[in-house]
């Protein structure tokens, strides 16, 4: 279980003065990347090797409005590592409100990225996601 | 069934050199503004109405990269009309590539603007969903 | 003079009921990337030579507020062409409520891919602003 | 002065591999949304007041590339206020890269929300603004 903060800006909301949809699937990729840079492997460095993470899907369910300025925490999951896939499980809280906000399930594939085709979780990302 | 066609922008994208995830989202959402306007009904009008259109659930598959300027064919189907909430199905065909890009479904609920609670979706939009 | 028409979506607009600032930046982005096609030479083409085109200056002004639906008209000029930069002005007009919404100047500058460091514009990429 | 810290995010980056230009004024409006909050007046209870703070000017200079993962600090500082007018500006260090990334010029103007024509800034804005 991984737990990070973030805050809901402007930027985020659209004109009916709430969230926009969308922007809660970017506040889970937020915290992956926290996720990965706090076990010391990140996205970046994830970026020089011969493989990439893209999503291949990517579900959302919406429990209450998140409002500029509310404080919001996520909770992050490795819920499921297969050969080539990993599934992660998201819980949005609105600490400000005191409400839950959301959730969310993204599933992320290894490709290699020459011919951003599967290929087996690398043991380094294996390890990393297992939190050994 | 209803055809949209757009353009996969540079801000469309990131990084990894192709289309960022929650992009697809906002390509059906707009598809389905370009609907609710040939519909006759566009969604400034019904701001201006008592109702909202907020997103309770969405998801989607991706099934190959999109790259900046690839031309996308979006289909959007009203695939369920229940009492206060509408399923929308998207399937995204990249024209330039000649590639299934990947599908969403969208859930929208018809909430009072003030009290921000379901309510029963009024005739006038369930006649223009219906395509009556 | 390029003209390029487009609409205001709902992701575009923020909390206060209006476009969020920095999207008329993405929409002159836009343009000029539809100006590059209709030229015959896409982004997406200029990314495969050893150039690319990044920002190092932008600036707009934001003259009455934009509203989703909003149909902006978007006229672009190439105004200067230097050694290694070229500036591009822009002008909005909001054909909805027929209101000069705003106008931004971009300034790129042509850089080498490997070294990131400014070049002489290459000849086609000349001809192609001249309007050659 | 205000110091904020931020990170830029894959969802922040294009597929050139750097920074989406417009995103630096996205993290400009993130240090100003801080700015707000640390005086104990955030941008959702200024929602909540007859005023709004939309932008009449922005301006922003690039100095060199941010990358995913770069830690960012942003200096903010109030440097003019007129009878209706703030502005503020701000310089962006990569702490990572120990580069100057770039500078930016916002003007707010404070305007009635009901007609959205400027107005006086209201002596709690000011004070807030002075610092006081």
């Amino acid at each position: 279980m991984f737990i990070y903060q973030t805050r809901v800006r402007l930027r985020d909301t659209d004109a009916t003065g709430v969230l926009y949809f969308s922007e809660q699937f970017n506040f889970a990729m937020e915290a992956f990347e926290e996720f990965l840079k706090v076990r010391g492997f990140s996205l970046r460095e994830l970026m020089n090797t011969p493989y990439l993470l893209p999503v291949v899907h990517a579900e959302a369910d919406y429990l209450s409005p998140l409002m500029v300025g509310d404080v919001l925490e996520i909770n992050m999951q490795v819920s499921k590592i297969g050969s080539s896939s990993v599934t992660l499980e998201y819980t949005f809280f609105d600490l400000t409100r005191r409400a839950d906000a959301g959730k969310a399930q993204i599933v992320h594939v290894v490709v290699d990225k020459e011919t951003r085709r599967p290929t087996p979780i690398p043991d380094f990302l294996r390890s990393l996601l297992e939190g050994g």
